[in-house]
């Protein structure tokens, strides 16, 4: 079975985006197509786009599912009166709240993913370069300034999650690659010694860093799985050694590996 | 007014905490204290988390607001049943969407953020590495894999987007930083001319971005009011000949740029 959905906003789609996967997520056996539409913040856009609605039931025989959420309400009604089924994402919940709060909704379109706080917004940019100034172990003299250090073999994980923490949690997360040095030395570098208890190592199963490596560099040594078995065998070890929490990659997505780092920390 | 409000989830809470966002900034003079709680996936661990909502609503007179996504029914009815105004996040719209689907949900915990589709996930993370490697123009040869290449004066928000472009929509965005070289020349590399088509300007306001560099390099010629404002007028300049659409990053977060560029791709 195949159902056409649309994600639809006056502003980004973010909200609607993910209340709306989350949704579908707990349906399966439906092979659900998605669309998604950001900015149909006038009347002629949403106007536009109840006719692709009804186009699409006359092809499809079933008319699209429509998550949205639309504070102003001439523009949201519109759709609602139009050829889909229409899930409201913040109408549902907005009466309750409200009386619980004692305060009457501003219905002002695109809050939530603004510009509110710039001074937040500037930390949270900040926290994105350091990432990217802190990736790869690259700078050995910034580890102090870090809410966070991933460490781990190379293609484990670290970098996508550290940015995914100062994206969306607005950590300073910076990581540090274990290689065949430091494991000749059997220890990690001297200045990340103080920083210990911010330490979390990444593991991964074998197999999967084999084939992550070979994309990169198909047939080396360095993406051999024999290699790949050596140096997370020695990371492991150096990780029980100093007793660094250690989180494995292999069937988490970044998402789930910075929502469990962060109730970690 | 001062509400505690958390965002409480079996896994990573993050559409709990996505629709909660969006709730509460419909809501102008409260004082909102956020809490963050993923992977309240016991009963033991709900319990002490309803101890807690006790413990705050006698300290505050005032019951704390839960935003949560509770598939499992056992778990989430220990909150439910607490001292707090409770919002279940899902539920609301699952018996629609059931009844609409003809199908019933599956009540599988943690299904929208996890790694459901190993090969999408992977072309995700590889997009990512993408924006990484083709940051600030680092490599002219990749411009053809790209399907996004953003272009603007140092500073002037190219990196983050370029990041969220990846992380969020799974595109393959590089970025190029317009110098003092380019503007001597009046022309873009001669490598960047055949993917005019998919080059978006960025600018930004010039004491905005004056403030910006400042943090980077105080008191620098690089970051003086005069220079930032000679390279954006230059930029601009060469957007309009070269017919290069443009985004102002001043007003806009990554998140609103980002749907606006997806948008107009």
């Amino acid at each position: 079975m195949k159902r056409s959905v649309f994600f639809v906003s006056e502003s980004t789609g973010i909200t609607a985006e993910t209340l709306g996967h989350s949704l579908l997520a707990q349906f399966e056996g439906v092979d659900f197509e998605t669309g998604y539409q950001p900015y149909i913040n006038t009347a002629s856009r949403a106007l536009e786009l109840a006719e692709r609605f009804g186009q699409l039931t006359a092809e499809e025989g079933v008319r699209p599912i429509v998550f949205a959420t639309m504070v102003d309400r001439e523009v949201g009604d519109i759709l609602r009166g139009s050829s889909c089924y229409y899930v409201e994402v913040l109408d549902a919940f907005m009466g309750g709240l409200s009386e619980e709060l004692g305060v009457a909704p501003t219905r002002k379109v695109g809050q939530s993913h603004g510009l509110r706080n710039l001074e937040m917004y500037d930390k949270r940019i900040d926290t994105i370069n350091f990432a990217m100034a802190n990736d790869d172990g690259m700078r050995l003299d910034n580890f102090a300034e870090a809410d966070v250090i991933l460490m781990g073999v190379s293609r484990c994980g670290k970098t996508p999650t550290c940015l995914y923490l100062a994206m969306h949690y607005g950590l300073r997360a910076a990581n540090y690659p274990l290689t065949p040095d430091d494991f000749e030395k059997d220890e990690i570098p001297l200045q990340l010694v103080p920083f210990r208890h911010k330490i979390f190592g990444l593991t991964i199963d074998p197999l999967r860093l084999h084939k992550v490596r070979e994309t990169r560099r198909p047939g080396s040594e360095y993406a051999s799985l024999a290699r790949c078995q050596t140096e997370l065998r020695q990371a492991t070890r150096m990780f029980s050694r100093l007793a660094i929490p250690v989180l494995d990659t292999t069937s988490q997505s970044i998402e789930e590996l910075a929502a469990r780092l962060v109730k970690m920390l």
